[in-house]
């Protein structure tokens, strides 16, 4: 089975072709990036150990809210653009940025989520430039999404010892 | 990076060390089952179309919160016997089930979910036989999954024309 | 109108066609069963006259709900197994057991209950041990139905003189 | 058992005798067709097939709800007048309207239901009548369980096809 | 200081002026009668004993709850139409029915509570029977609160022993 | 496009026809009334300046609120009565009483409003009547609706300075 | 009927005899008091008039709910130590402080207001003082009314112009 | 009485007087349009008939949320910044767009809440457009409208057949 | 092991040592009594019998819950005074008073129940008259919690026949 | 006072005599230790020092909380069955197991708290296989607590360093 | 001390070093300012008086709410961008903005928070600007922050009498 | 700009002069203390860093919740004796204590708050001595304050190492 950006049968556009091809790639990366973070971040709030656990254990989870509400919103965005969402599991394993398996120690949970939060931010950054000109309306839903992926970002990286 | 059976450092196990054995394989395999379920859920919740459209979104959005509240279950128990679980992108997608790209009519969604639903219920049907005698407590969690997914496998087939 | 076990159209079951047909035969006996307790609780909570009044009433009602939410249960088990429920007045009738008509004594009241709940409890142990082998989704809900009826006869028994 | 309509014991009613066995009778009378209604609705609830599987689930449970909260209210203002009800599964049954029993297609439902709920709207109107006079109490009682009973109706004929 | 009907500065009554005099007086007479069993309800709430202390202590606290609120509807009634309602110390003492002082016991409180409520619902019907023809929306709040007094009558009734 | 009374396609009416007749024209009147009431409160809560404003602003939104419900609950019953109601824009307009454009003193905002609910009060009273024979359901929705825009109208008459 | 102050037949005091005496007469007065002070200020809700109509409306329903509160908290601290508390209207009445009939100015209500809790903050400091020494659980309970009684005098005063 | 766009008396604009000018006007625009909107939906929730009328009945209430949410907002933004917001009924006709009379099938509607959130949608975007240099607090509020607005667009759209 | 007031390593105390002595011991008995006393209500919870069953088993876990939350209170005081408090299952062993085991008829449960709260009562406010000097704040929490107990002993009490 | 396991007046068991004996013993060892379990993790909520103090202050209150309920649910469960439970603090004392007095380091907390958890898991893992003959309704509720205990002690134990 | 802009130790900022130091000082500014006007307005809100003393109050304390929750989404934006923020004492009376002492007019109130509210405006007004091109989603935070406070502007500046 | 002890114009005080006078100091001292604390708390709150950061973030945004509530109810008290209080920025800062610029290391948090809050009870002391023979309203208002203050600081002081 293809995940290519499929146009969507009954559903229009609001926006001309060519922007909504644009707009429509900047979602598509940005839903497969936001749903292997919210693995990810399961994936630690489940294997953490040391210390810390409890304080990680809930931090995390909290990750993953934020990434599946957004991973939601995202993909709505693209479909109500006609742009078909592909979230699938085949989809998002090919995006998907490595992570060790196995139970991990307090110490390096905290730094792997922060460079996983940093390869994020770069993205939604790149998207919010993409985004500008051919749809204000998807641009100010990333800059959004920007501003609680950066907070996450800086509350994983505060923990790490001057 | 591997995603095999890996032992939990400071974790031990309430279990006989091949009790655990046999109840981590099959929490293992439901893991990544129920996962692949949320997304392939999310997947047909984003792009039905069609006179049922606004039914369907919202009851696969139900399907949705019971696949990842039963997924974190699940891990949490693996967890607890010491058996780390492995929820990442690449372990779901090795063992994730077909689901076409783009938009779906109603009538096919249906269709496509009843099958779904039905393949979850028999390794879920599995899964209670296997862990009776090594431990029912997991047996007991596997029963309770399996009475919500009949029910929305029930609710979903119900919607088949006669 | 004839009330049999009627097989449901469009719906399959997950279980075996012998062990559909033995469980579906006591989830139907628990069905109209636990509606006739929530018309005969309500009967009492309508009817009881006495200085202890106010009590038994709230608790009466305490008792409806129970019976509701298990008959629905039940009812939505079965459909679940392809075994339409019958819960229509006549098949309820058919299988009610007789209370007085009537205001109603407190001190009588009491003991009718108990009576009452003793036969549910009778019949939901016989379902218990009826649906171990076909089906323990089933006997898992049969349980957990049983350990709360048990707790409302206990509070009723409790309030007989010793 | 009989379940003729007692009058009891300790209660004395606000009204005269006579207003009192007037009042009586239509109580007693909307009480049986309340809860037959209620059961009926749960029947379909249950039984209900087809693409509108889910929207007809839902509103027959909220058609329960009205019928069970009005069956309480109808009974209650009877006690409070010293006319204990009869809501025992005989007399429901007694007073029970034929419905089919079985899985039971979208299609027909509808039909059924406003059949059924065109009978209690006579019923409830005959009642209005009966009571303005001998007791603007219940009158008033009857009229509020008519409006929201006639907006039901209107919500499922709305569904015929023109 | 004089507790006469006073009629209200800037407001004007939506009623011919005879009218509102007659709806006037129904108001008032119900208002002190109110707030006079708000007071009584609460009085014995603080003390009742025996051995049914609990219940009835719990029970008399939602009387004194009905009669707050309904005091309050029937004063806010009044103002609409130009009538100052008079709910001071005095005019209620001037209008207030005996109730023993000093402890009381529940055997006593039940039959004091059952003579109480009786004589308020004729007031209110005798209220509902004057409002008719003047102002039938100033009857159906009468006809709403007598439904509840009644209510409240028949649960304090049902604690007499047969 | 039309704006007449439209007679509904698949519904009908529980009343007769003469009598659904009168009905449907007082409920498209209370209709169109109430939804222009709502856009002028809303007009007002908008424009009111002056040292009263915040007290005021807070005050007109609930008599939106009120005004809001009533229109739905008014179009609602027409709908259950087979009368197709008719509340766009154009029909609105058509029946809406002048209100000043532009900011408004707070001293001003009282008496036109005050002014509005009295035009509403004799709609509302004049439907009472016209329904009392032909639909005592309907006559009962009215008086409901009566009742608190009538204590609206207390609330802003109140402000007056006598 | 007498409403002495009546030593309760089965409650005993935790505190000598005359130390609840002392007490007792302290409780009983605030008990007046309070109760008084809630039937006034629910007399000026509904009487109040003028541009400030609804935000003192709104303030004295908040001084009610506390003067409630605080007279059942005090009633019952009494009926803890064994001193029949009397709220009934005569009690009430005979210690009642007047307040005007009908319609009043905003203007006046502020000042009459301020006057009324200006001798319940009095008569509560005087009963701090006494209660000292025999009892100072009772005198934490009056401070604590008192605090919030000053409360509402600041609140009330300050709309009073300079 | 003339709807003109009247300079707000007390109230000054943090704009230039230019600025203030350009994004007022197209705040009245987006005003008389959302409120145009709101009667639209609310029209179609009461008329829509046919199988999938309790879905749409339901998805237009919510559409009727939203017109009403951001009419109150757009509204209050204009207030904000000194532009007087004029929501009559005769504003909102003047700019209305055509709405069938009458019952409505449920295929039809889907049709025309597409067509008119289409309409809506191509005046947002061209206020985004104008509001980008004098205003960005206005614009940022006027994306955040567009968002929901294409998202409701998209809800009724995908029940289309393809 | 041993139970001794054993001072809390990093904790400091905002009081004198001599005053710390004085209120960690007062505090410390207050602890097991109000463990003994939860116990004790529990206790009596499962085992009273007779038809005063329902009431007792929800009042008595009333009691419960307060002597949870008031022991929660004390130890926390004693330890942010520096203070280890004590609340293991030895500790309350030797401060608990006797208790009869097996079921208890209702009318002995109230009695005994007064009798224990009468030596809850004593403790206390033996404690508020030894912390009045060396720490107001401590008295105050006592003082405070003797209030509540000091109800819970009147509403049994209340229940003893004259 | 013994405190031996009495058979409960008025109360019968659903159960034969033997398996009432074999449950009865397991529900009333369960209970002593849940609730001596629930006092030691409260004692090392309010005795817990050092770095990680919050995260186990926080985290022992919630084990409190399962403790308490799960006590609570099996006497509960054993009154049902006619057994007595016997919850009182010598009971318990006989039954606890030693946990250190004063303040504790949180690094010792963590591995004191595993050992406690893990006796209880043993504890309940025999009472597992001994009631699943003579009551499967007391089997399942030790499932149920089982599985919650063996989370709290993975999440304890995942706190230790590798 | 000194409260010089400190870059922060283990946090890097998602921005290039220039864009972060022109951000910095926007985020720091507007930190100071909205610190200084919750404080300023909760100095209002104590010391406001005259007939108009509860609306202010009330409205006074919903601007310190969104003064609070605005500074801390500020500072933690800073935190976020590697800024540390300064919200001690002595950097908000650096450039805090005069303001009176003692009690205040409620007529002078209104005029003085509308000019802090100017200058707030024109200082964010001046952050939306700078921060366009180094960081729209700093921009995007403070163009909320502006509607909110421009609303507040409007909701006292519409007080004034014209 | 002044900030001394202004007295209030219209509000007159409970207390004698010389109390007033006493009690003002006290208050005002109380309040700037308790805004700095809020103020410090948010610093730190800020810019922790570190292992433990998240476990202090949200401990010290609970220190705020608390200083804020306590600043707003002893400066409101301080308004109810005629005493206006001075919160304002230099106020504040005059009465700060210092707190280091910058981020800040976990470990160096806990013991710089604990003794900001040592200094904050020693004040709160005083003024409970100071207090109790002016005004004992005013202290058991500081009795509560430093009741939960102490709790705040032994929770911070327990996470130093031993």
């Amino acid at each position: 089975m293809t995940s290519t950006l499929s146009k969507g049968g009954v559903i229009t556009s609001p926006l001309a072709a060519a922007d909504t091809q644009v707009v429509g790639v900047v979602l598509q990366e940005a839903l497969t990036d936001l749903i292997d973070l919210s693995l990810t971040a399961k994936q630690a709030h489940w294997n953490v150990t040391g210390p810390h656990f409890r304080s990680l254990h809930l931090q995390l989870d909290e990750l993953v809210d934020s990434a599946r509400e957004f991973s939601d919103a995202v993909a709505e965005r693209a479909a109500a653009l006609s742009v078909s969402p592909d979230g699938r599991a085949a989809a998002v394993a090919a995006a998907a940025q490595p992570f060790p398996a196995g139970y991990l120690a307090d110490r390096d949970v905290v730094g792997l989520i922060v460079a996983r939060l940093e390869s994020t931010v770069h993205g939604l950054r790149r998207g919010i430039a993409a985004t500008e000109t051919p749809d204000p309306v998807t641009q100010d839903l990333l800059i959004g999404i920007t501003a609680k992926i950066e907070e996450h970002r800086w509350m994983f990286q505060a923990q790490l010892s001057a």
